[in-house]
């Protein structure tokens, strides 16, 4: 939930709509070679600071026969934010850039848009003058992206976008902008018997179509955002129709309601980076017995970004101070990551 | 979804409010004896007629390597509805009696339900006066037995009466009303690489408490009906509260959206009894590649309860037709199924 309704981070809460994707068939491709190759130390991309040494410290004490904090393993859940978490979310969210890269690809079909905004504005390059239009402006955006046709269609969009668009910075594959030493923990997480979980304020079917290849993270386990979707049979063919509603919104106080709904279980283990994972540290941290949460907290301008309290993206302010009065895990991603992201830096 | 509306079948769609329990941490009981013996024959209690053969043969063609039709097992998703497909549900859903029983053990905190409907009638005894009220009764009494607690609330509530509430015919504990065919059926599937989901009608909190100990399968993979739930600190303490609002009804065609939303995957192979089932069955068979759909048919007067297309609960008509007009196995209870229940028959 963003801080500033007028900010851009609002923009949260309209993108949230992305969603429904189907069946993802071809999601049995392999982690990527980088989280693999950790040969002895699994969590080679991390230095050795407090950050990795309390990670390890945890999960040895919920994993080992006849420690008194042992957790059988159906009940190692282990939840991870994506965007600032998993991969990165500057400039802007990268569902958002999907959603003004889609305006873009729809033009042609839609000749008012050049006098109707915000997708006038938008078709001008003024991405600026879209925003100003606040949260209203990008739920149009987002809506006229997201919802419209199945979630087949939807999905295959999707997938079209991630193997081809670039990041406006880095040039790089959205997909390369994940975190090298959080698909390490990932993966070490899952070598020790938890089940590992995204859940984001992005939009469950926008995520769906990538997460098993990239993080090792199956459509079952990504909770999201979504927009409403209704069952029809046209010509006797069943298909899923988004509708242009937004069905949940699974950021802020939503996470732990996602959560519930999607796991029934309480996680043991919480990764975030914003205000909008604070509820779900909360949650997680309220059970009974060992609990673990973790904030990445973004300190490096030259090899990624550096923002907290004052970025409408990311926005972590009141999460940084219960972090530090509760003794959550902080990781300083300029001191305790070796690398940020398999290519090296941005 | 009920096929009248102003019959009994409705109270489906009040009941679905049935939900949000949390971290089953006692989940970790073994699958009933009964589901484990089937040493030679996973499909001991099965009779050898053409059902159990198309299961079989289902099973052998996407588990071979080299077959044809041959499937991952991540892909290899089966989802089964409950009531009237893994337990009874006569002579109405359990989940109503279990309300109807909330109500009796309630009514002290509440003297002002000796002169208001539906309790009034229901505190007399008068069920029957109770259903002529028909859905808002319906849900004025699940909202009054379902919502207003915690989660953590919830859930205990529904393991002290399962543990406990006797079937009014029968006199066994419900947990004992289930179908020792489909026990081995789940188990079979579940040995041969199957995921294994409950998609119900039913409230999806009021089932996470027990489905792993009598079905093995564990509260993440169920899928049902939901009460909106909202996230709060209490004195510091987060908790999920219910609300009494319906969130989703997981019957009918909710249930490809519930199925979608929850597992991001097409099913492959799917059970269920009644017309509520009918969009699963067509959403799973309408998938590319070799699918499966099965329907109950309660048949067998003597051993259970015989019925379909006149009967408010568990109404099986079109779903019925269309399983015969596009081959899907229909099982005849009566001639298919050597065991009902565990303990023998009703």
């Amino acid at each position: 939930m963003s801080q500033n309704p007028f900010s851009l981070g609002v923009s949260r809460r309209a993108l949230l709509s992305g969603l429904a994707a189907l069946p993802a068939l071809s999601m049995l491709l392999p982690v990527p070679a980088t989280a693999r190759r950790a040969a002895s130390d699994p969590l080679r991309s991390w230095n050795n600071t407090a950050s990795k040494k309390a990670i390890v410290d945890f999960v040895d004490r919920v994993t080992k026969r006849g420690s008194p904090d042992f957790v059988p393993e159906d009940e190692r859940i282990a939840t991870f934010d994506n965007d600032g978490t998993l991969w990165a979310e500057q400039p802007m969210y990268f569902q958002l850039l999907f959603a003004l890269d889609r305006v873009k690809a729809l033009a042609p079909q839609h000749p008012e848009w050049k006098e109707k905004e915000p997708f006038a504005s938008l078709l001008r390059g003024d991405v600026k003058g879209v925003l100003a239009g606040g949260e209203p402006a990008i739920a149009e955006i987002v809506i006229a992206t997201h919802t419209g046709m199945t979630n087949e269609e939807f999905e295959q969009i999707v997938r079209d976008w991630i193997a081809r668009a670039k990041h406006p910075i880095t040039g790089r594959l959205y997909t390369e902008m994940v975190y090298q030493p959080m698909l390490e923990l990932v993966a070490y997480l899952r070598a020790k018997g938890f089940k590992t979980y995204i859940v984001s304020g992005g939009g469950i079917e926008f995520m769906r179509p990538w997460t098993e290849r990239v993080y090792g993270i199956p459509p079952e386990n990504v909770v999201g955002s979504s927009a409403k979707v209704k069952f029809e049979l046209r010509e006797g063919k069943p298909v899923l129709m988004r509708l242009p509603e937004i069905n949940f919104i699974n950021d802020g106080p939503g996470k732990p309601v996602g959560i519930n709904e999607h796991i029934g279980r309480r996680p043991i283990a919480a990764f975030g980076n914003s205000d909008g994972d604070l509820q779900m540290l909360q949650w997680t941290t309220g059970g009974s017995g060992l609990r673990f949460a973790l904030i990445v907290h973004h300190t490096d301008a030259e090899r990624e970004w550096a923002y907290d309290r004052n970025s409408s993206i990311g926005h972590l302010d009141k999460a940084l101070d219960d972090a530090r009065a509760r003794g959550w895990t902080v990781v300083d991603m300029k001191n305790d990551w070796k690398t940020i992201f398999p290519f090296g830096n941005k």
